[in-house]
């Protein structure tokens, strides 16, 4: 299995203190040692970093942690293998096109039932059944929509349908997707969320004896939405997902939940 | 305008030699200070490391340089902006997936006849033309060859049609393109090319004052096709290409040219 970090916010902010836990758990305090990726999305563009070192000793994660880059939606994965050989292509998370956007996506689960099939519009580069599922919800909006931009309004119920079609009667899809705007994270089994706003406070990272004042580095219209797959502080009330639930964050906040 | 940079090789090799002379070229000995980006293909995978700082100071090259990625086709850009402002979604290379493959492309030159017009299956997501060329050109690949992938011998004629046409009267249509199994380089004006191989002598940067004896870290079968705007060693014989040619690597050597 692996790991899902996610970030949404109203302002560009860097992600280096949740990151920094995070990237513990690829190999130094659990064992997601496959291989690490993470997109941010920054104005109208984006950049992914991936490598298939251990997150925790790789020097691509190294650079992340030491070149801050100010981001409103942030997706994040370690990985320990299950489909697919330890390889770049396998390295969540996955990217594509669609209305002029890009959408990166990353997945925590395993899902037995899917299959490859009648893909119109997108096809898998690896190996993994994360990006042949992120190749068939795109498909599906594709189909669904065709060339003209739905809301997110439209999005939502779309994406609820298709994500349990693909979850079925014994998968696993606990997953992260943004197009730049605003941000999905669904679940199966395990993800919790956190909404950080004034008054800010104190964290302290689970993994790493490290703690930031939130109050002293974030202004007071700040408002960050942090999704992972098990919480990374240990002095912060985490909101647990239920199971079968997607939930649409925008600038920061809750914006659709079902 | 811009410079680029690609590599295509019978065995996985990596950049940094020639990559240390050409990130010079971006702020240092020559102006091309408006971001870069370079993307390795990597077995079945690949990556791309971007950033809107000037390649010669960038945190993101200096990973690059340090962190030796072997690969058998790399494309490599440093940009001056003349269309698109200075951001990361109008950094070169652009990436898109075709036929199960990511297909990746960098320009340098301008191409004033280009329309938006008329595109099915893939959208610019930034303001360049060079990204809009790059979406016509796989647009127009899928339209002709449809789902089923057509061999490099059946893409070669109809890649040389395509680019002649987005070329036009006017335009200025350098570039690298490749799906990790081999590397198309098209000129209008600028781009030379050397294919090192057995026996193997020194190289010595004309940016930089530094050398490598290739026969010293090369082996016998090895064979290594660099493609650039301008030569990048002063010591070696490097083969211009004529105006409108198209020239298909494969393995580290020319495997169609028209």
């Amino acid at each position: 299995m692996c790991e899902l970090l996610g970030m949404n916010c109203n302002v560009p902010t860097d992600i280096c203190f949740s990151f920094q836990g995070f990237a513990a758990r690829g190999g130094k305090t659990n064992h997601h040692q496959d291989g690490f990726g993470i997109a941010f999305f920054e104005q109208g563009g984006w950049r992914i970093f991936l490598d298939n070192q251990p997150a925790f000793k790789s020097p691509v994660a190294e650079l992340v942690l030491r070149y801050p880059i100010r981001s409103r939606n942030v997706i994040a994965h370690i990985r320990k293998a299950t489909a697919g050989p330890v390889a770049i292509e396998n390295c969540h998370p996955f990217q594509r096109e669609l209305w002029g956007k890009i959408w990166v996506f990353a997945h925590n689960g395993d899902l037995p039932e899917l299959k490859n099939e009648s893909l119109n519009f997108y096809r898998p580069v690896g190996q993994t059944d994360s990006e042949l599922a992120f190749c068939k919800m795109l498909d599906h909006l594709r189909g669904t929509f065709g060339q003209k931009t739905p809301s997110l309004e439209e999005i939502f119920p779309v994406l609820k349908k298709i994500s349990d079609e693909i979850t079925g009667e014994d998968g696993v899809f606990n997953y992260l997707l943004s197009n730049g705007e605003y941000l999905f994270a669904h679940c199966s089994t395990n993800l919790s969320y956190i909404v950080r706003q004034a008054p800010f406070k104190a964290a302290h990272l689970v993994d790493e004896d490290v703690a930031v004042d939130f109050s002293a580095v974030a202004s007071l219209d700040d408002r960050v939405a942090v999704i992972a797959t098990k919480p990374l502080t240990d002095n912060e009330a985490w909101t647990p997902f239920k199971s079968g639930q997607l939930i649409a964050f925008q600038d920061g906040a809750v914006s659709f939940a079902e």
